[in-house]
């Protein structure tokens, strides 16, 4: 980190717990200086980083002050899916965000890209250059289908933070999460069977879906706690549920932590009922708390979850390495990955195998966490700033992503068409639902280095206006009509 | 290649040319040395070779003589499977092959590796050791779900070879050529559907059958011709087949090239009963012919034909590139990628594509079309030597793979038991067929490198032996049971 940006985080740490109390006046920027033995102009960036996150406020000629509780957004409400299994649509829109590949002339607000521009990624590069020199044809072979024993053996140590004890050789190393999720669902399911989801849901979860000829049953879903165990229950008695798949921990849109006491309800439930969990923790190793939040695998005790993950959120996308923790399913998960990919590439297994053993993962997790907070404190001013008043903001409490609801006749779909000619991409809220619900929500990407913040300020307030805009001409047609 | 690889290529070439007919004495090594300006160990190097590989003969104070036309070893029958769909078994016995990792102690005779350690593939290893350095991220971006268009404009230039006029627009790069078959087979067919297949057929098409809930209708396979277009033909009037897959060129693991008029043949058949191909090229381009051969896909005028193939058997499997060209169900295969894996690999695909610009890749093809006819000849001539009189073995046209045909009643697994206490694996044949059938046939590599050689002859030494043996130990239970 920056030394202004690791001056703010310790700042906004002491507000946050109340060392100064809102109204107070804050250290001058001189004593700051002096008692942390950084420039003056360091301390005024981080100034006015706090400025921007609106945790201080600069009062002319007196200095900076911690500004009243800053109000937070209110939060999107509590979602009421269609309550029987649908089949999936949205492929289209999909298809949108994700064929392009990444462009000069446009801003993707949209996609779940990573910051990958810090310094703590270094290691992985040259480790990433290492590999195949000196002779070493390893990463030229095929190894195990089950992936390098190496990398096996670190995730292992990893798991143990989020209280997973196991085996290296309980672990199969895929194409990054995807082919999990994938290999997965087509181990536990057949076409047609019916897989209960959070929802709002990972758009790649329900195209999976649709790809295999599953139909999904979206279950009404808690923006702070997650997926509604009551509604799960009631679904559960009433349809032939084959399995839960869900994100628990930083759920992708809604940023979400579920308690640990649901986490082990849920747990229970799948128990009663006798299906399995297929659950995603790709955002859970970068989730804002420490230490990390727990996995519903770590309390699993007959196998019945399939611990899902990736380095595509924590280090980088285009490595594609991913694994699962298929419990008692491991033959089949197997099965599906060797017909899928045969076994994974070697060279970026043997590289992420290194860069963990050396401790740059933890250093790098570190590092990212912080930047990723500050980052969301700041979208949300900007959201709060720029966007309508009455606008509903997610709070994440961990992973890059914000889930925006607007006035319920809004249409991002159309949104999205206005902000294309400006260089903007956001990611419609539809593809988060089956059925195409949530035509009123966006999601934003805010993994942004520093030094982008400007540029993605100047994108989010033209989604803001362009939002307005949209707005005014929808109430003066409606208007005219009367 | 070496200097005497090369001179026992330009000798062997003669001698198939007929400029030294059988029974003539071959020049001395004395001329040959001044002639090509090398070594005499040189020569005499050269000319070992050309004894293993049964041309030439050295008779003691004469010098070298062309043997006798060879006598080519009897090939394996016409294949006669069963005559109706059937599910899929055998995953236990492919898992067994593919669940070791590279082994030191082990000689795995029965995997598809390539030889990997050429010095033309060194720009390959530089390439990908280049990539990431100097600050450049691209590699570690998602890229289009599509694949780096780099790549795809020099794989359109590559196919142009094997007759092929296409664009970068109409492949998807892949993650290795399994994935490409199974999203070609997920996007044209539903669980129960039927798919013919040549038989015997590459086990990682069957499992991916099984794996999908497909039926397989094997058809009979002539070891020099391919798929019986006759058989096919009653098969297509008698079931509801949904597709045809197959590997006309360098047949996995029959090694025959279909014959162009064969092609357009099936081509014409497939049309008139409006069913799809999937054509399976992985080895296409080792073919040892030049010109390589056409593609099916080459003649296909609506787009009915999907062609599958990966850099996995040409360059190194360890990479997972592969490709597809879908014709016209491009949308649907991208949806069954993107569902599988997203996007590919990114640093590979740039690594190859900047290989494949700077002329190595056909220059490595050249290298190794070369090593694998000659290795081929070497492995023939072993089989002939320590197997079993009576034992039939193909004649491979292309790639790196020996099929072994044994007296009707031997069983492959248990000389694969027998064979793992002396560290040596072979693909036993009954992976290759969905029913079980093939179990005394087996396939082995020839893809090794010249100092590899001697150790790989014991290797094949001790499976003729022990096959022998397990022979007698068979034919005196036999006898006592009289």
């Amino acid at each position: 980190m920056t030394r202004y940006a690791t001056l703010a985080a310790i700042l906004s740490q002491r507000i946050e717990q109340g060392l100064y109390p809102a109204g107070d006046r804050l250290p001058s920027v001189r004593m700051l200086s002096q008692e942390h033995g950084v420039s003056i102009s360091t301390v005024q960036q981080a100034y006015r980083l706090l400025e921007e996150s609106q945790l201080v406020e600069a009062r002319p000629k007196s200095g900076y002050f911690v500004r009243a509780r800053r109000p937070l957004a209110e939060l999107p409400a509590v979602t009421r899916p269609v309550q029987r299994p649908v089949d999936i649509s949205q492929w289209e829109q999909v298809l949108e965000l994700i064929r392009n590949k990444p462009r000069e002339d446009l801003i993707q607000l949209g996609r779940g890209m990573p910051d990958i521009s810090e310094p703590t990624l270094k290691p992985l590069m040259k480790a990433l250059g290492h590999t195949g020199r000196h002779g070493d044809l390893r990463s030229l072979h095929y190894d195990s289908i089950q992936g390098v024993v190496g990398l096996r053996e670190q995730i292992a140590r990893l798991l143990l933070d989020s209280g997973c004890q196991m085996d290296a050789d309980q672990l199969v190393i895929t194409t990054g999460c995807h082919e999990a999720l994938s290999a997965g669902l087509r181990a536990l399911c057949q076409p047609g069977d019916i897989v209960a989801v959070d929802s709002p849901c990972f758009h790649g979860t329900m195209q999976t879906l649709k790809g295999l000829g599953m139909r999904a049953l979206e279950i009404p879903t808690d923006p702070l706690t997650g997926i509604s165990l009551e509604a799960l229950e009631l679904a559960l008695e009433q349809w032939p549920v084959k399995t839960i798949l869900l994100t628990p921990n930083c759920n992708n849109p809604l940023g979400y932590i579920m308690p640990e006491a649901r986490k082990k309800r849920l747990l229970t439930l799948a128990q009663r009922f006798d299906v399995t969990i297929i659950e995603d923790d790709v955002y859970g190793d970068i989730a804002y708390q420490y230490p990390r939040p727990r996995t519903i695998k770590s309390f699993d005790e007959d196998g019945r979850v399939l611990l899902c993950s990736s380095f595509s959120k924590t280090l980088a996308p285009g490595l594609r390495i991913g694994w699962i923790a298929p419990g008692r399913y491991l033959e089949r998960v197997l099965h599906m990955k060797y017909i899928g990919t045969g076994s994974t590439a070697t060279q970026p297994q043997l590289a992420i195998a290194e860069f963990i053993r050396h401790g740059h993962y933890l250093q790098h997790l570190r590092r990212m966490r912080a930047r990723y907070q500050q980052n969301r404190d700041v979208m949300t001013g900007w959201i709060m700033k720029y966007f309508p008043p009455g606008t509903r903001v997610s709070q994440p409490r961990g992973g890059f992503m914000l889930w925006i609801e607007l006035d319920e006749e809004f249409d991002t779909l159309r949104l999205n068409r206005h902000l294309e000619h400006q260089g903007v991409q956001i990611a419609v809220g539809s593809i988060f639902s089956a059925s195409g619900k949530y035509r009123n929500c966006l999601r934003i990407n805010y993994a942004y280095a520093p030094k982008l913040m400007p540029e993605i300020e100047q994108a989010v307030l033209r989604v803001g206006a362009t939002i307005q805009q949209l707005m005014l001409t929808f109430e003066s047609t409606l208007a005219q009509s009367d």
